[in-house]
């Protein structure tokens, strides 16, 4: 695989454009870190000044810097940014870092500056990162155009991220706690190099086993979800998107200035992109570690090692909130695990080795526990004592696992020590917690990792018999709310079953087309606004002769309105099939129970157009109504395949036909051999 | 208020039974820390072998301890514990902490050995602590009777717990970061001092001004609740309890032996007892630090004032999830706040000061923030950057809210520094995070304690016509599952609204109670073990005739059985109305929607029974149920207050008959006026 940021982390010459001896200054930060952070290469300082800034000669301007020289470092302010990056252009430097903060975040202004880059950089043929970003590196290479303070240690979190904050926050985390990073890019406003450049660029990377990622806007939402699921493919992938509420949207809004995605939509890309979506700071870097030092569980039967009971108590519910289970240990276990522990342990699970285990103690039960097959993996839990040093335990458990490949993740909380534990737990690749319940997240995340792996979101699979040409006829020249008749003939024409209707506008004519459909017969008045018919007596079901249609008719229909007469479908459940358009991720398909319920209920889910059947079943699962569809109380079950085939419809309808925006099957009538639309709403912008 | 723990706290004298001079043993600890955490009564330590620990003299026994003395410490192995309560009853001494494990945790041995402690005590008018608990602590007396390393600061905490390494671990955490307690009490086995007594303590101790709870079991649930709900009306109580899933209630049980009550029945005891529910250590104490150091918000309205853009977007989203939100900031606002902040600040919200600001910028938009009448709340984040230190700006933050009633929290993330920042601000009452996220959820506890403040649960209202002679005679001689007959009868007698109901051997005893009752009718077929009657073809409804009675009943009802005639209820919503009794919590009531969906959609909510109208009308709002009553799409609203009716006479009807065990009104069909209880299902123990 290419990695479309290579030169940035292995440039064969840097310049740093803005170059300042004042060590309060962002550039002199970003020379110091060139120089002190190991990259082999020459450094280039360039400023019209001149002089020396620690040990390098300052060249006046970029046209006297000698080659080799692949990457250029603007820190420059905002207004004199666009000149540098021309002057790189022009200098032959195709590839660029702007640190200055004052574009598309400022507004409207701010983004016709960065239109202007983005020309530059046409011109040029120059990638550029930023602006308004800390920068890149890579600890392998090594490679630190930032100017933080710190830089991490090697590892195997890549970390990628529209924050400059957040990179800073996780560093600084990390060289406290030990753990390494290959490489983390701040994207900043992402005009060139976006999100989706930056995950192929770790998926390539082989330092890089586990990708974190912190997300604030996604301009291009599909383009994302691709790069995603090419990097899941490999490794895994975790998310934290701010701006998933009204809120949230709000900041995230004044702060880069990025289109914030609806929640539902984001969560149906993370299925398809195969990553792993979470809500916060903490779940973000607790998720990270666990997925980059240990690998994913074979089930999730789990044991708590411990010293103390509560915490043990805390840790078993939230392994029960992430889909895991405490194993049954078996009685060679149990006895086992009674040869090497202290007397009085408990040996059920949680095993309990109570008030006084030592070090020695933790590493011969870890081993038990790990060479036990019913055990998919272990939570070792450890309340710091007055006799046992934390750091002795940390070691030990660290060394227990060595050998193993089930995953093992260790909390050891409170008090003094903790800092030197975590380091020696992550020297031994076990990732540390400082609470039970967030050990129990790590070992979810791995367990969801496990997941993934294993039943991957195939490509969505082409659906025959759609009739592209006559829905491209009928769509012709439509906008609006389409009549009902029109949004049968779609469907119909989508290979969907519609029971057969035509449009009346006198009772004779509405009698005439229910003897040639055949009864009982449904009558829909058809008047603009008439959202939900139901709402204002606008439908007659059970319909059973030509003079019942003909009463009907005229008790519900006014002069000039017309009405719909469509054949009943037999009985069944009422689902709903909807799509819409979200601005970022494109067309979303929705599945739920029909009728009023769905406004009640809330009960739905969501995925992306056009879908595979495999998640079309998914969604159909997660909800109420597939549990009504696959029959409760000896009902008999639904086609659900008939839904899923209907799904898949709307799905590729959806893609295909841009110019459709909305359309609703509400409801879609699911009986024991087949599902009928009967209702159709298309919406056209 | 009385405080049932006083002379724990306060002893005239405290004896340590089992006293060591030993350093490595827990007696040795006790002592320890009686001596140098400040107690200022005699102690007495006790040993067979006489001497002198820590300068004091050690007493051969009890008898020879010289008055006063309040308070027996007994730090001996379970084997002599019993022996040595009752040489402390002979001593005259009435209060004693009992530090040794292996009782009740171990199985029904262990319990066998609490109940003979309990039998001492009662013999001698002795209340005890424990056993397999680490003792108790006042910082203001001061007292600390506990052996752990460290001894809290003063400060508004009372911390309760079963575990003893939650004390121990949320100690450790408090001194790190400068959060002090008022008490902290371990209950242990809680053999007699339980869960309810502690919190009457902590209610009564004027120096506690909020209550973290960590619970594992609760042998009487009721009791609990009344003791939160006194303490509630006077502080806030956070609670944390383990044994909620499978995995939970299984550590718990091998851990201290009690029984763990299912989640609902816990939520739904929160909810009475106005306490506030966290699901991990680390909510604990995040809320009872907000709660300890500042006032609920009077409104939702948030301002969250930051150096960083990212960080701040997760915050926001956060605060959404806990019904926050941003506030909108007036012109007036942003002008002073430019006047105040460094030149780019983004004066909408959040209030972004960029890569730039001091201390004094801190200090200053605060004060601006903390003044305008459009905000509730301000949220303070600071991502350490090389120019300013955080302990200046966790400085400028603390000073700027000496003045001001409305809560700030902050986030310090990262980095150095952090631990004597998080210090400043708790000395300042400015409670510290190192994640926006979990300052968020700061203000999210306040918030929740401000509208638990605002409308407390009332006590449940006596309700009328309720025929309680005509109940117990219904119930006499019964056990099991009642026919339908029988439950209608009950149903009707406690006051709700049945339709007239019969049953009959024969098509023509059917047909003649229809034509007594009126038409419409349904004939339920009545059989044993027919649970779901609409399973098995058993129910026909509008039966509009004697003939299609007499029709349905040939049909439908075999030789031996029965029949149920029934007048139909007026059409309607139909939802469910239960009732079941929780182990620990006592009975429950139940509402959602009624027939299969309650299965199919598990939107049910829970509350303890009897309940206030209030709560009826809460729970009812809370479910899927709640909205299709209050009117969907047009339709009339259907009569609530019939189902508030409901669910308070269901309520009183468990309360005052323990032998029902279960009651199902599925359906309770609800119309415009009033709700018919159309099928009665009551279990009998």
């Amino acid at each position: 695989m290419n990695d479309p940021l290579h030169v940035f982390f292995h440039p064969r010459g840097v310049a740093v454009l803005g170059a300042s001896a004042n060590p309060t200054k962002l550039s002199y930060g970003v020379i110091h870190n060139l120089v002190t952070h190991g990259y082999l290469g020459p450094i280039y300082p360039v400023n019209p000044k001149g002089g020396e800034i620690l040990g390098l000669k300052v060249y006046p301007s970029l046209t006297d810097v000698p080659d080799p020289v692949d990457l250029a470092v603007i820190v420059l302010p905002a207004g004199q940014v666009a000149a540098a990056l021309e002057e790189c252009g022009r200098r032959g430097i195709r590839h660029a870092v702007l640190i200055a903060s004052g574009f598309g975040e400022l507004g409207a202004e701010g983004k016709e500056h960065e239109e202007q880059l983005r020309q530059i950089a046409r011109q040029y043929g120059i990638r550029f990162i930023g602006p308004n970003c800390v920068g890149v590196l890579d600890t392998y290479t090594p490679i630190d155009t930032t100017f933080s303070r710190t830089m991490p240690g090697q590892g195997p979190i890549g970390l990628v991220s529209h924050s400059g904050a957040v990179c800073g926050g996780t560093m600084d985390w990390a060289n406290v706690v030990g753990v390494g990073f290959s490489r983390i890019v701040s994207l900043g406003n992402q005009a060139d190099i976006d999100m989706a450049d930056a995950l192929d660029s770790l998926s390539a990377d082989p330092h890089t086993r586990v990708v974190a990622a912190y997300i604030e806007g996604l301009p291009d939402g599909r383009r994302f979800v691709e790069a995603a699921r090419r990097l899941t493919a490999r490794k895994p992938l975790v998310v934290l998107k701010a701006g998933r509420t009204p809120s949230g949207t709000r900041a995230v809004a004044s702060h880069t200035g990025a289109l914030a995605g609806a929640d539902q939509a984001f969560l149906a890309a993370c299925r398809r992109a195969g990553a792993i979506p979470v809500d916060s700071l903490e779940e973000l870097v607790d998720a990270a570690i666990a997925l980059a030092y240990r690998r994913p569980p074979a089930g999730p039967r789990m044991v708590i090692l411990t010293n103390a009971g509560g915490p043990a108590a805390v840790g078993a519910d939230h392994l029960d909130r992430h889909g895991l289970r405490l194993a049954d240990l078996s009685p060679q276990t149990q006895a086992r695990l009674r040869e090497v522990c202290p007397p009085g342990t408990m040996t059920g699970n949680p095993v309990d080795m109570l008030g006084g285990p030592q070090a020695d103690h933790y590493t011969a039960a870890l081993r038990v526990l790990l060479d036990a097959p019913e055990v998919d993996g272990v939570l070792a839990l450890f309340v710091p004592q007055a006799i046992t040093p934390v750091y002795d335990v940390a070691v030990a458990v660290g060394r227990a696992t060595e050998t193993s490949e089930k995953p093992v993740v260790c909390c050891i909380s409170g008090g003094g020590g903790i800092r030197a534990a975590a380091r020696a737990l992550h020297a031994h690749s076990v990732p540390h917690y400082l609470t039970p319940e967030r050990a129990a997240f790590g070992l979810g995340a791995l367990w969801k990792y496990a997941r993934i792996r294993e039943r991957p979101v195939p490509d969505p699979e082409p659906v025959e018999g759609m009739d592209r040409g006559r829905i491209a006829a009928l769509l012709e020249g439509k906008s609006g709310v389409l009549s009902p008749q029109e949004g049968a003939e779609i469907a119909a024409a989508c290979g969907l079953t519609v029971p057969p209707s035509g449009v009346a506008v006198s009772a004779d004519e509405a009698a005439a087309l229910a003897e040639g459909m055949g009864y009982p017969v449904v009558l829909k008045r058809v008047a603009p606004g008439l959202t939900h018919k139901s709402d204002a007596g606008g439908v007659v079901v059970g319909l059973k002769s030509a003079d019942a249609v003909r009463e009907a008719f005229a008790r519900m229909v006014r002069a000039e309105e017309r009405a719909l007469v469509q054949k009943m479908a037999p009985a069944g459940v009422e689902v709903v099939v909807g799509a819409y358009r979200d601005p970022q991720f494109g067309p979303l398909v929705m599945f739920g129970l029909g009728g009023v319920y769905v406004e009640v209920l809330r009960d739905v889910a969501f995925r992306m157009a056009p879908l595979p059947r495999a998640e079309a079943r998914e969604m159909i699962a997660e909800t109420a109504a597939g549990r009504l569809l696959a029959g409760v109380r000896g009902q008999a079950a639904r086609d659900i395949e008939a839904v899923v085939d209907a799904l898949c419809r709307v799905g590729w309808l959806m893609e295909e036909f841009p110019q459709i925006s909305e359309i609703d099957l509400n409801p879609l009538i699911v009986g024991e051999r087949g599902a009928w639309a009967v209702d159709v709403r298309v919406v056209i912008r």
